[in-house]
């Protein structure tokens, strides 16, 4: 692990050594059409895609406009069904375990439902939960009786598993709710130990790994949870509007769609109806096919590259990151200690996270500001307006990352003489 | 009205005198690549998309490809403004009363589970109703206590306006849902009357315009719904993967999502939330940026098109195609007596529907077969297995529709002589 000091990173354009040499960069540069365009730093909000991902999309796109939507559709059934097998493959389970949807947000919310929470019933929710899905489990509290409850964290922000032990050893239906990692930080949450007690206690298990996916190694059967929900536009690499879930079979046999669709479910008669033995009992037929074979072409690019390779390079990129962030005099970062993630967080003296995203934009490297309204348990409860985030992929080479450290060294310099 | 005679048809090349001269078909042809490619009589599948849409979809995903998903949407945020203007200017309401939707079945769920139907209250809905909506509704009388109630039909298979009066005359809080046109025949709903019925006994009136939105000319004013909720792909000519909806404006104002999302709501604190004053309130933010962009332009495009001239066109032809069949030896219209849509089902003697489909295939004419199973209270009712549907657009000339007519009556002789 090397650490850059500030003042180097802003005087020099010094080529890091950088961490790993599992993931071949310059590779993945050749295939990304955008890496030579900005320093993006955003594959936690909507990362690059491969130049194979976009051909796809848009050779099916012309398809559609040749042939019609429904008729290209019938020409590419086999690759739509392999979609399922390339998630599968990544997560560790079987493709009628898979579901696709157009978003995260709306995988977690009819997957929620699903487990149709009974008032009095409870639902507890990790501080790390993303504001949507946040939104859901308070109406559900508003309005349907449905007991919430925030997990305990302990000194670093994670679920602290003692106190969550404690909650669940009542033994009340519950339905525990978990991101891996937040919007808000790099933190990781102890997803396998937390699996270990809702199998204890008997509790359904939902995963947002919405951050993760694609990001840190995935055996949904390691972690025990019945659910897990991730979009396609991160570190999956996927385009927008495409997302998917893992159902674990057994809780597939017992959980109907609250709203069936056409082929998800079979209307067999005038009010009697089959519903699909896979997961896809839970999808909306109707969907961008298109989006759909780019999500595919992710996965399987995400599989060649190797979850385990790809892992160990972004968790060492983060942390080379978030070290050489650390060493800038006016930056703090907000990463809780032990954040081990590609995500960094952080937070420059005296300049609004807005104002730091702007002013690196214009210096062509691409962050984001997170604010405290994408997630109160978590900035809120720490009293953080809102953070910067940076969070590279393996298409961000030596000279990406120098950029980034010089822009911050730079707009903690100026705003250190103002 | 020209109805030609089913031998002539079969046995020439005739060019048909069009009916309509309000659309320039011609032109209409040269914007369409698919035009030239087959016959495709799939409108209400998924109809074919203009270049322009497609060119619209495919440079935003290129520009995503060069700066990043999210970087890419900020540069367009204009433009995907500007659609919800369109459909406004399309449906008669204000840009603050649209929501977009990955499909029109996620808007129907999302606001018919918006009104919040409680146990004991009412839904009314049409036979005429969607599979994908009617499984939701099933399932809400399933689990929740909600008395689902079929709108009893006149001769003609339309809601019988006097028994849904006698209905409604009981004051029971209700839920009014009718499909405008349904997938499986060419009717069209009396969605004014019933509009003014619903006012007039306080029910609350969901509208599934899903194959009438670019094909008939809506005012939703007029009709007087709550609710109006429609797909892209089909007789808009926008991509796949799109939909919108009408939420009327003080409706909106009256009904919180249940799954708020993290633009439609602001996470303010811990446990409160404020929820946006307009329809985006029940939006999912994360999409298909490109897709809602092709939207926008197959919007304007039927905007400047004008859907009252379009709807002439669609209708006129509609009717010439479904006089054309009639008079074929062996062929039955299934549409219901009155039918005056562009949606034209119809069945060949002996037959099944899906093998008249797959021999049209053969002729590059591209019709569907809709099954039962899409429309139990409509087509089980009528103990119809499948019917055959072929809907024109705007870019089918003559020559397609002798093509369709020929291939029909060729398909129906064969079957003769067995």
């Amino acid at each position: 692990m090397t650490s850059v000091p500030a003042a180097d990173a802003a005087r020099t354009d010094a080529v890091l050594p950088l961490v790993g040499s599992t993931i071949d960069v310059a590779r993945e540069r050749r295939l990304t059409l955008g890496a030579e365009v900005s320093h993006h730093f955003n594959a936690a909000g909507s990362a690059l895609p491969t130049a194979a991902v976009v051909s796809a999309v848009v050779a099916h796109l012309r398809l559609e406009e040749q042939v019609g939507g429904y008729e290209a559709a019938a020409h590419v059934k086999d690759h739509v069904e392999a979609v399922y097998g390339s998630a599968a493959a990544l997560l560790g389970c079987s493709a009628d375990e898979i579901a696709l949807f157009d978003s995260a947000s709306t995988g977690l919310r009819v997957l929620l439902d699903a487990f149709r929470p009974a008032p009095g019933s409870r639902i507890i929710a990790s501080r790390s939960t993303y504001v949507s899905h946040a939104l859901h489990l308070m109406t559900l509290q508003r309005e349907r009786g449905i007991d919430l409850v925030l997990a305990p964290v302990d000194a670093h922000r994670r679920v602290d598993l003692d106190a969550l032990e404690a909650l669940l050893a009542d033994g009340r239906p519950t339905v525990l709710t978990i991101a891996h990692v937040p919007t808000s930080s790099g933190l990781v949450e102890p997803v396998d130990e937390i699996g270990v007690l809702a199998r204890r206690y008997g509790a359904a298990y939902l995963l947002d790994a919405t951050q993760s996916v694609g990001h840190l190694h995935i055996d949904v059967a390691r972690i025990g949870c019945q659910v897990l929900v991730t979009t396609g536009r991160k570190f999956l690499r996927a385009p927008r509007g495409t997302a998917l879930a893992f159902v674990q079979r057994d809780c597939t046999a017992l959980l109907p769609p609250t709203a069936p669709d056409v082929r998800g479910a079979q209307w067999i008669d005038a009010f009697s109806w089959d519903v699909s033995g896979t997961a896809r009992r839970f999808e909306t037929w109707e969907a961008g096919i298109a989006g759909r074979l780019g999500l595919g072409v992710a996965l399987e690019e995400a599989n060649r590259r190797g979850i385990v390779e790809t892992a160990g390079w972004l968790t060492a990129t983060g942390d080379q990151v978030r070290e050489s962030l650390r060493a800038i005099p006016g930056v703090t970062i907000a990463d809780p200690h032990g954040s081990d993630s590609a995500i960094v967080t952080f937070l420059v003296d005296g300049v609004e996270s807005a104002r730091v995203s702007a002013a690196l934009a214009d210096r062509q490297v691409r962050v984001v500001s997170v604010p405290a309204t994408h997630g109160q348990w978590d900035l809120g409860d720490r009293a953080i307006a809102s953070i910067v985030r940076a969070s590279p992929h393996v298409y961000n080479d030596e000279a990406d990352i120098s950029r980034l450290l010089e822009g911050v060294a730079d707009i903690a310099r100026k705003e250190a003489r103002r």
